[in-house]
């Protein structure tokens, strides 16, 4: 899901289809996060093992609270017609960031709790003595690693975006200002710096550069 | 360290300062892993615990392998005047993800040796049945997260980037291309984008924007 928008093939898809995509994948590892829950808490309760004491339980509950908040408010404000721009531009930079923070956290919590399974289920040989069972899933775990740090890599490199959607760029008289529009790019970054005077006050032109490295980032929403 | 170049008062320092606090802190830290690193052997060699079994052990070594990779190339690319610049600006988007990813991995290594230490410290009562240190070291494995996320959104936000340097802006001429020289900004990306015809070829003015989006990363070097 957090990968739809960086796979050159969905560049040629509507944007409206590509929200539908990273949404309706959002909402089935939702549900399958709910069902892996209740099966947590059905397996405790009948083998009268405590519920939430451990620290894998504790992180867990927070990133699928959070999960539930982030999917509840991409819904309201990035997928309903319903939020207005400028409201949709100010959150998508927190969407991005608590999306990428939730998906490391969900693999830190998945690496507990594998070091929690691997303690309390190999005894006779104990996980210590490195049975071929601790051996394969620790490379699981390391695995787990390397696709976190693959799909953050692809996340956050800039040339991996989604370009901007070409009818609206040509469309677009140079100089337009990018609020209020549906869809911004890096384009209109680039055409809106011819107006500001390149050897003027810096801090002014430091304060638009962030407008536009941040405008860079709506081009995904 | 990774947040030296996103603190306001660190802005008027110089970049070579800011170069030296950046590496002298991460080499502080590297000395403070291996010695960390030594004392886990020594602890687990007198006690008789058999070493790099668990997946804590795999991980977290692979993260002080890469931590020290990252740390000499940084000393030989960015801080030695030896590295040509165009390699500079290719490795610099590397070593800033490099450099998350490690911090990232560290702390999920750091909360899977926390579950360890519970699991195997707490005996009477157990782990399981959350005695108040249970929920004390919880809370601090809950902090590290709430660290770990609050440090990846400074060093995110392009709004909290060290500001180009003012004079080498003042005295480059409109229109100079970056390459070549020691400091670049957003600001010279929106002189060059002057140059470009804006309602051009989307693909190649696309490509362009990469490249500006990839040069703007180059103001922390």
């Amino acid at each position: 899901a957090i990968i739809v928008y960086r796979l050159p093939w969905t560049w040629k898809c509507s944007k409206l289809l590509m929200k539908f995509i990273h949404a309706g994948l959002n909402t089935i590892a939702m549900v399958l996060a709910i069902v892996s829950m209740v099966a947590v808490f059905d397996f405790h309760n009948a083998k009268n093992i405590p519920n939430m004491y451990s620290l894998h339980s504790w992180i867990g509950l927070t990133a699928v609270i959070f999960y539930s908040l982030q999917l509840f408010l991409g819904f309201a404000v990035f997928l309903l017609p319903l939020a207005p721009v400028h409201l949709r531009v100010a959150l998508m930079p927190i969407h991005v960031y608590s999306g990428l923070t939730i998906f490391a956290t969900v693999i830190a919590t998945a690496l507990m709790g594998i070091t929690e399974k691997l303690i309390f289920a190999l005894k006779n040989p104990a996980y210590s003595a490195s049975p071929p069972e601790a051996t394969l899933v620790n490379c699981l775990g390391l695995l787990l690693v390397i696709f976190g740090s693959l799909i953050l890599w692809m996340a956050s490199r800039p040339h991996w975006k989604r370009p901007p959607a070409e009818n609206a760029k040509i469309l677009r008289p140079i100089g337009a200002t990018p609020e209020g529009t549906e869809v911004e790019s890096t384009m209109t970054n680039s055409s809106n710096a011819d107006k500001s005077d390149l050897r003027g006050n810096t801090e002014a032109a430091r304060k638009q550069n962030i407008k536009f490295d941040e405008a860079g980032q709506r081009s995904t929403m």
